[in-house]
């Protein structure tokens, strides 16, 4: 009789833990605040009188507001620059929803920490550094320059349960939102998201198609090129692994834990713990947009902490984009992930900033305004 | 008797030597070669083992391998960055088409020149020099560091009459040259171009619907921030001038003349330099995109040389576009001018290239390829 008690009161400590934990991230998530109404006045009053025809810098202008309603400073700066490249490997790739196997994810983690991928030669560009996290690779791998929260040897098959545990979500979630407190300390005053991980796609659109109560097939694309059959039989993948777990589309948390992935999860705890810093993240693509759905959905506030890096090849971002009412800054047709297109829109930003920043306005530059206003 | 036979001599002199500025700027446009296919192969069998799956890089591989043919370097080293920016002003703006008095053109050029205006800010972020070249200021412009190659103080009203002489034409287009061939001689990988001029945007659209022979309307925006009364006048404006001087569609440079502009006609030297010298010219918007048409008119292969840095709002740019076949890297609602589009633009080309020559291969980094090519 005395084991089972035992076994029982772990259980209830387990739980209480657990309940601790989430607890711990919807705190989280609730202390994110509004932008700041003040500072986008002051910022939206300057680039009325800036040397140019106003709104005549389009959207970098809009980004300029923006960023000051995330800072709170009228004329914000930003200098220190970080993209954080979450790495995880997906049970669901057992199914072949992918055109590469997942020995790719450790050998592109390799290739990350050797400087020899796109998000390096783009990060080198952008003067943003690199952090590489291993939060749920299927493989051992120990370097000086990686940071190590392996939460699981990758998920379990979402199309036979459960992705994670409920313990696995929220210590993945921790990840990120402790990579993002220890690169704050350092300073970061803008961060991209970026994802490594061979079947995240399959992932993300089992999310989306979740929490946006869509067809399967209308949020799937091709993930790192799938021919006609192979969709369609990623497709089935997912609407079978949907079928089983049946997550609650209203509770974000519980859609992720079934059929997202540690990766994406250890993204929504970077995005929340960015946004509780008011600091502003570029999302990437498909996988990103994946977890700042399920970010904002626990605190719709959020939103306004991000900037769209860019639009994903894959159809389901134009959704998610969609719902969370985002502009995508660039159209590459970029379908890499990394963080390749959050890093490549840092120019962009920065150059709202600078533009903020750096120009002289009408009455410093002796420059007349409009024949009708004058 | 005398007086006319001199006369008719003079004259004769002027025009041997206006055909020999002719012919000088017809032989250069004819130099322009193909792309080079040897360095564009080379290029795309490169992008095809680089880390990451075939293609997925999207537009940056198209650029790289562009570059590639330019260049005739199967790996493009892009370092030093120019921005030629070309003021002049226009006698046009006598029938009130602008939102702005002329008299901003020379205070835009000493704000240039001050490092004030958002050209310079972004000059600065991408690490490009900033020529500002005085082809046409009606204002006595002196300082240090303007070229000054000022042919006449702005263009004459082309509602009364051809905006230039042939002579200022030629001159114009021959300052735009020179100005290239200087900066060539200091090292410029990459060419940016960028205008001034008051009035620009009624010169550009008169150039699009002659040689595109489309109707005014279709090609005539709201410029610098016009109400709907003051385009409508615009186009009127725009017709008049079109049906008075009369230019022929199929002679790019008489359009030029008689409708154009002299930083245009600058911008149209330029362009036709860079290319000559195989140095990618990046255009930004409405005005660029004009001088860019008349250009590519002269030798239809110049067009492998061009990168379209951004879609302007002006609704003519994006029609002469799709004549020149180029796609728009960037879709920031810009309508500033100054090169600002194209110097933005930088940013992604230099990530094309940098991702191109940086990134390993898939035997470098020890990566596998995909399943099924396995």
């Amino acid at each position: 009789m005395r084991f089972p008690r035992i076994f029982c009161k772990r259980k209830k400590i387990v739980t209480l833990e657990q309940d601790k934990d989430m607890q711990r991230v919807l705190e989280l998530a609730a202390s994110i605040e509004t932008l700041d109404e003040e500072a986008m006045e002051q910022a939206r009053a300057r680039q009325q009188v800036l040397t140019k025809p106003a709104g005549s810098l389009g959207r970098l202008e809009e980004l300029a507001i923006q960023i000051a309603g995330i800072t709170k400073q009228a004329i914000p700066v930003i200098e220190r620059k970080v993209v954080i490249v979450m790495a995880g490997d997906h049970g669901v790739t057992a199914e072949g929803v992918s055109a590469y196997p997942s020995a790719v994810t450790p050998q592109m983690v390799h290739n990350f920490l050797r400087g020899g991928a796109a998000i390096n030669a783009l990060a080198r560009q952008a003067g943003a550094r690199v952090n590489v996290v291993d939060v749920g690779v299927a493989a051992d791998l120990h370097h000086p320059d990686l940071i190590e929260r392996k939460v699981a040897y990758g998920t379990a098959n979402m199309a036979l349960g459960p992705a994670m545990t409920r313990v696995q979500m929220l210590e993945a979630i921790q990840a990120g939102i402790d990579v993002l407190e220890a690169q704050r300390v350092q300073g970061a005053d803008l961060v991209a998201t970026g994802d490594m991980g061979i079947g995240n796609t399959t992932a993300s659109s089992a999310i989306t198609a979740a929490i946006l109560q869509l067809p399967v097939a209308q949020v799937t694309g091709r993930g790192t090129g799938l021919n006609d059959d192979q969709l369609i039989h990623k497709i089935s993948v997912i609407e079978r692994a949907l079928a089983l777990n049946a997550p609650d589309a209203h509770d974000p948390l519980d859609v992720l834990m079934k059929v997202g992935g540690l990766e994406i999860a250890g993204l929504v705890g970077v995005i929340l713990a960015a946004a509780a810093q008011r600091i502003p993240v570029v999302i990437d693509g498909f996988i990103a947009g994946a977890a700042a759905l399920v970010a904002t959905e626990l605190n719709p506030a959020l939103v306004g902490y991000l900037i769209a890096g860019h639009t994903s090849v894959e159809q389901g971002h134009g959704l998610i984009l969609k719902r969370l009412g985002l502009r995508p800054l660039l159209d590459l047709e970029l379908r890499l992930g990394e963080g390749t297109g959050a890093v490549l829109a840092m120019g962009i930003i920065e150059g709202a900033l600078h533009t903020h920043r750096e120009m002289l306005t009408f009455a410093e530059a002796g420059v007349s305004t409009r024949t009708d206003e004058a």
